[in-house]
């Protein structure tokens, strides 16, 4: 009796050359975060429930992959920050802050498998976490390491959104509607696609009065660019504190966002998002591929007052955001927007035409000792199948070894894309496969 | 209430130098086997149990971690040699043979936690799998990639010591010992601890003849080089085929372990060792650190026949072996072989003794922007504090922005390790920290 090799629905499993795709961004993603100095962590992928869930709830706690072994209730984590947070408290006395950290790592949830939702992904954060506080300015430093990444991964036309809660829980406090603002934002946060109109149906069902609604919708219709916004925040005449207080500190972040070198043609003031997270208190990002809007925000996240609350009474302010990388691996594959002509890990595949592999393996050696990925092929197969690996694999050149090429000491090597072929001695092989 | 932050036992959690060093490990490792060609894989950890347990049994059905969540029965991975299995089945018609795949990534034993020992730990596999057959060649890149992955990673006196099963099988089978062989094989594993008077001693306690004992201590007695042992096993006159098939096999393996590169002086012919798992077949490896042989055998497998029997008919061998990465470094660390001086992601820390960070900011960015990772100190903090933090992180330099700096369009460069300090222009601070 066999047993059928299956992969679970909701798990990401590619072959190879796509792995390779994969880990050429994910590579990009980690090399840019170290960029900017943040710091590599690791934390197991399996935690006790009760640390995991000490601030969960609903939804969350529904989705966790939860199971007993021994005496233990344990479970997996499904993000990067509960981990972090319990990695701050509990290793406190040696971290320095402000403590900058990357981790990029698979994360669970146990949700109904569809397209595009898994139930393994890999998340790839960076937080700034302050020891009691934190500086406003690391909330302009967060979208200079978007930019450098988004760049770094091959795309240019992206705008980062940026946006204050402060600016938006103020409003509803300066009007007086603190009790409906999440049915507000929720409203407010379908513009794009029901329109003004139909904004202010939805807020007239609210039984808001008329008055309130055309100042919701007077704050809804600034636009122009990010300066002329903070100018019209201004001119709309709020005097509630929270409102200016987020006023100042968004104008102050994007007046650092451009010393940070981020062009005004990659980030704008979007004073409708909100982020669905209850814990972002100050400055949130959203991150859209402008070509690609229907992707959703690629990369998001914010500034929060405490992240270690349910472990700690020490205040640790932090702001950061995420790449749900195998979601955006996934669609950007699925929508055509990066191909899947990857090329293989080796720059060369070796083969032999002799009755041995001799000199395959010598050439081999050689190299490898030069630093360039090479296969040799091994197997005592016809020509044909030798090529037909290559071709399966897309390794860029071939370096074929006959009787002549033995005898010279050089090998015929062919270009795969082009199929130009010629004898070069083993120093312009290595010359030619360095610089390609 | 608060939740006490804690992570489970027997799980490895770093602090950010040290996770840098662990890292730095992972990444020489992984790029010494791309440097072979082998292609990267990343399989789900959590897998359908009757796909993972197919094979298993024993002590790993016990330490397995396995839970239900809706219907299904799931469980995580334990090693990386069964989700190949699954993959190499499941993907048959998508990939080339031979098929050479690493595989770096966390595995799952629920054993007793004690020192060295992880519930949580890295395994790095390269396999290389054939469909139907594999040529004997195989076996012998392996060790090359050994050589090349344990040099990479700082080690020069290390042995791979190289054996084939069937020369133990077949010793056994001439000598018709076969029922015994598990027992003998047991023994004779302890021969470096008990001498060779006590192995002959468990031996008759058996009650083989001491005529057949004789020809197991000949067999072990064989001493000498390479070549010479390989001689004095052919002087032996034993006519079992599958001895003598071992034989040539093993003979076959040194001499292309020779042309792939390996030197004689780090691998030699090992008799003895026969891997306790049960599916290999043929020739098998375990690698040491001479200097530290308390290490254990810190790389090992070797060929088997069958991968994936219980997943499908067809037949296919491979060869492949391991690191346990997480045991390794912890032991290396534990040991002291490795120290705890590792500099920070970090080559430079910029810090402004201004009132603001403007110029910090720019000159940050003007780094990143030259490949130089970079990190900027933001928080409004006396000069000690920042000096403390560089300290904590071990960055090797610190560039300074005062009044004069700013004016200049310099920065002041000190190098934390020598204590030197000096004003430089950006270009040269460019210079400085890409040099060294």
């Amino acid at each position: 009796m066999k047993v059928e090799p299956k992969t679970l629905p909701g798990f990401m499993e590619l072959l190879p050359n796509d792995q390779i795709q994969f880990n050429s961004m994910m590579d990009k993603i980690r090399k840019s975060y170290e960029r900017f100095g943040f710091l590599p962590l690791d934390t197991p992928i399996i935690e006790m429930a009760d640390v995991l869930l000490a601030k969960a709830g609903g939804e969350t706690e529904k989705q966790i992959y939860r199971f007993n072994k021994g005496d233990n209730d344990l479970a997996l984590r499904f993000d990067l920050t509960v981990p972090l947070a319990k990695y701050v408290c509990e290793y406190y006395n040696d971290i320095s802050f402000p403590f900058k950290r990357y981790q990029i790592g698979k994360v669970y949830r146990g949700e109904r498998p569809q397209k595009g939702r898994y139930r393994e992904f890999y998340q790839c954060d960076i937080d700034i976490i302050g020891d009691g506080e934190l500086n406003l300015i690391n909330d302009a430093e967060i979208p200079s390491v978007i930019y450098t990444t988004i760049k770094e991964l091959g795309f240019d036309n992206f705008t980062i959104r940026i946006n204050n809660r402060k600016i938006l829980n103020g409003l509803f406090a300066e009007l007086d509607l603190e009790k409906e603002s999440i049915e507000i934002m929720r409203i407010i946060d379908k513009l794009e696609k029901i329109g003004k109109e139909n904004v202010v149906k939805c807020l007239q069902d609210l039984k808001i009065e008329n008055e309130k609604i055309n100042k919701i919708m007077e704050f809804l219709d600034i636009e122009g660019d990010t300066d002329s916004k903070l100018q019209k925040l201004q001119e709309l005449g709020f005097i509630n504190e929270l409102f200016l207080q987020g006023l100042v500190e968004l104008s102050e972040v994007i007046k650092n966002v451009r010393l940070f070198g981020v062009p005004d043609t990659n980030f704008k003031v979007d004073l409708t998002i909100a982020r669905g997270l209850d814990y972002y208190t100050g400055t949130v990002y959203e991150t859209f591929l402008n070509d690609y809007r229907e992707l959703g925000s690629i990369c998001s996240g914010g500034r929060y007052d405490n992240l270690a609350e349910f472990y700690t009474d020490r205040k640790m302010p932090g702001v950061g955001v995420s790449i749900g990388l195998t979601r955006l691996y996934s669609k950007l594959r699925e929508l055509d927007i990066i191909e899947n002509n990857q090329k293989s890990i080796s720059k060369v595949l070796v083969v032999s035409m002799l009755d041995n592999n001799d000199r395959a393996i010598e050439v081999g050696a050689m190299l490898r000792k030069n630093d360039i990925n090479t296969d040799v092929y091994l197997e005592n197969k016809k020509i044909k199948a030798k090529f037909k690996y290559a071709n399966r694999l897309n390794v860029p050149y071939v370096a074929i070894i006959g009787e002549e090429e033995e005898e010279n000491g050089t090998v015929s090597l062919k270009n795969m894309e082009t199929g130009d072929q010629k004898e070069v001695s083993i120093d312009e092989l290595i010359t030619i496969l360095k610089q390609d």
